[in-house]
């Protein structure tokens, strides 16, 4: 099957970052096919940032031919999500949902750890809004340097989200931002709580739909 | 990987005809392994049934040697679903959580079809301690015949279902009851709106929390 | 003061009447600008379009010189408007929160009239995050003809919207989408209910967030 | 307009302040006309003073001849709220409800700053029977003395309401007491937050709901 | 034990026929003293009833020489329910609070039959608040003649009650108004659905928690 | 009247301190028996504690000739009440439900002290699905020895509940845990907050529910 995993934001870094991800988790049959927001935003890190996202990532998917067998939004919040689902019939997943989804299947309480403190808010209700309020420990933030600063190096960032995630008291955390899925790996050597990373999540999802051959009808 | 369908209820048929839609649907490299809980009631239908049903499915589950590397736990309710998780560290994925979960990803408003009129109440407290009744447009009832009267023809149950679910106004509509689960793909052919089979979502998401390595630490 | 009524729209038509209402309410001082949303969709009635209005709706907002003292986004949805409120420091009102707000304050359960039955789940999703569910006693729809086909002559709409209304026991009706605005005043004479026109009422409201001096920090 | 600014404690003192504050964000017509609940307790910071206050309150505002065009209710609680709501036709305004509405359309979490430590978990439940709950950060208390001891000066008070609210992480706090509604423009001055004063908010909104027309119909 | 019956309301008919109630369950010890609130509305079936109901109240029972060792304020609504509980340490019960609770211990799914329509959204509110809607079916009105008319006889008004309550699908009814509660035995009598009486729940639960020993701290 | 005391749990001390508790308030007329699920687990503290016991406390109390009065869940937790509850129509409580409703009725915020901190998130999700989540300051654990280990002095584990219970802010503390039931009126000589024991709740709501010939009806 193809699956487009979707970038909603410009930098192809990310996207190459996430892509790896998908594919180290993706069946043999799935084709991981990598789409970059160009005419996004770099960063999508506001709701400024969604509406920027939202037109083309929209368009440009409903406009795909052929259209792929489903879609991974890459990236933790609400760009344009529901549009998205609205204009395909095929498969389309957040990683939120799919995040949320199966941190309950395995958890008492997650916490969330997203990339900067004006992040809160707007996870929180992330999280209020897809009904997984009363499960929710705690939403905290690390703080990424700059998109264009590149990433820094998991020895500086994963002992603090270790920290945070862990200062909560919830037995799960889930990476919320696509910048902070590629220290998964590593945070899982250096925390007890067990680790969600969302883009692993969501590519499972939309291959399970697909083969499960649930698809869209419109209302 | 090794899968366990496990039936809390202790009605061989049951088991078998949701192991033929685990086996549709698993990965190539899945088994698929039934487990019956023969010291169970023949059919889950009530609190009363969740009671007699929890015990001998989270002892036998919790003794299983080796460990599978997931299990489905194939009743669409709650008899002791936390518990089994609680238990094993591997994935515990319950119909309910999984068709809800999968559900929201693809619709607007679904609709639960059930049982018995009697397990209506009872369903929509289960939507709602798992966070989707904002989703939920109703929850309504077909009546099968009592257990060991065996399952109606699909000509006889599905055109009610079709009607009762259309009914809602929903977009899709999810099989609330293990039984109802076989009549899937002859509902597909009956009606517009998308049909979710639990046991289908439930297999997908246990495959794919043990792909990705997301398992329970305890608290 | 200096309030921009902005349609995210690009239908001019649509603006005009908007305006129209506005200026009807507006204070002496308040010289009401029109903005139509030319790069937008024609019409905003659905999760797409609400997509493709965002962009260029906050682009063009947050690039306003000089910026006005208030703007007001004439939909009834969520088509970036938290975008916009976190772009500019000054009062940004959408049409559905301050009809909500007003609403509240002088009934007992309101009804909202929306433009097309695709739009229920949309609008009742919104009045949800919105935090007034508890107060709601139904959403329901007319159909209005295409966007293109114009709009049809009150006693053709104005008797369905009345007897729609009624019907739902509530006491105040909401007229959920700028294209029903228009049709408030003759709602009025031919109905019981006291009836909510939402452009006044996000007219009203950031005026009034003007006058109080009253704008975003950013966090 | 003839808009009454109706206190529903009995100390003049406080009707003074807050009808200083009304006048001072009024329209040009809007006449600003003073009603202190004399029959009422000298301060209302309790379940017990909401009830002494209501009925004096009601029956006086039920009675008026003429009738104002709108009421305020200028204490930050619920005192007989909605049983002047239901008594009058034309709008009726209490604190809590406008300063509320008003926050959340520009801000992102919201904290209330009340009287006592006691009025607390009052305050928190008025917000959650609003709907607001999701968008507080938190209620805290400053500690004013009796009433009868007068008002302290700006600079005692004002610093800790400061500390106090900013604290709380949130970027918007709403005074919540009419005994803090005066050093509202003191606190603009030393804190970051946006800072909302519920008498101005409540006089602006019945203002504008007189200037739209919209009154109450009884149910 | 002395048990005060307060009335809020100025009918000394509703006083003794709920104190009637009372007496027929209080344990032997118990001594039902009847109190009626002369100076109050004399029915109390709207918000401005409430008001009107609340000072005379609170005043009079905050007043008792001796105290007595608990109150149940015998109305199904909130009349000062919570400065009573205030002002008093002993135990202080309202009709809707003991009712609600002692029906979600015995039924799936409850309703309300209340005593006028316009009693409806105010019910519901209740239950809201308490913390019940979820366990609500529905809350479903008769028509009541005007106080001063007196009671219509059981063969009149039984007959529609239970058929407006059975038509709701629930398995429990709360009788929802003082004047409703004489009623009950005659209900019992011709209906499927457990019939909850609330002063029978007011009194024996306000008895129970003199038994126990639990007062109110003061916060 | 013969109120059945069941303690979900095997340990007969634990019965034996529970039925005392039990004797200690129950009417004169109220003979209480013990029961104790032999088959159960030694302690329940857990979800998986709750299944072990739940199919024979459900059996055992299902086949009970002649059937009791009523009958007292001595477990504060969910293992299987609604299936005894089901299965029975006499009234069955259960500790928790029948001490929050009294601890609302006499309290502004209540707090929980549970019995290892690994049941924090247990009993909060125990007090969303009830309905008291709003009401709810906080749940707190002190740690226990294990059950094997018999049962702390008092002077050992009361000045550590107290001082947990204190620091929450709430005005009352419900014991959360039968094991803790025993401490109650120690703690009350320590403590300003309300303590609520629940013991004595369920056993005066079920005595209160016999009185008044309230019985579950089947759906």
């Amino acid at each position: 099957m193809r699956l487009l995993l979707a970038n909603p934001n410009a930098t192809e870094r990310v996207t190459k970052a996430c892509a790896d991800l998908a594919r180290a988790v993706a069946l043999p049959g799935t084709e991981i096919e990598e789409w970059t927001n160009r005419a996004g935003p770099a960063l999508i890190d506001s709701y400024n940032a969604d509406a920027a996202a939202a037109r083309s990532l929209v368009a440009a998917l409903g406009a795909l031919t052929p259209v792929p067998d489903s879609v991974v939004l890459a990236g933790f919040g609400d760009y344009g999500t529901r549009a998205v689902k609205e204009t395909l019939a095929v498969p389309v997943i957040a990683l939120a949902e799919a995040a949320l989804a199966y941190a309950v299947a395995v958890c008492d309480r997650f916490a969330i750890v997203t990339t900067s403190a004006r992040m809160i808010a707007y996870t929180e209700d992330l999280v209020e809004r897809l009904g997984f309020a009363p499960r929710c420990r705690a939403v905290r933030a690390v703080e990424l340097p700059p998109i264009a600063a590149g990433e820094p190096p998991a020895d500086e960032i994963v002992p603090t989200i270790a920290e945070v995630a862990t200062a909560t008291g919830a037995d799960l955390v889930i990476l919320g931002g696509s910048r902070l899925s590629p220290y998964a790996a590593a945070l899982r050597g250096s925390i007890s709580l067990t680790v969600v990373e969302p883009v692993a999540c969501a590519v499972t999802l939309a291959e399970s739909l697909v083969r499960i051959g649930v698809r869209r009808r419109r209302a």
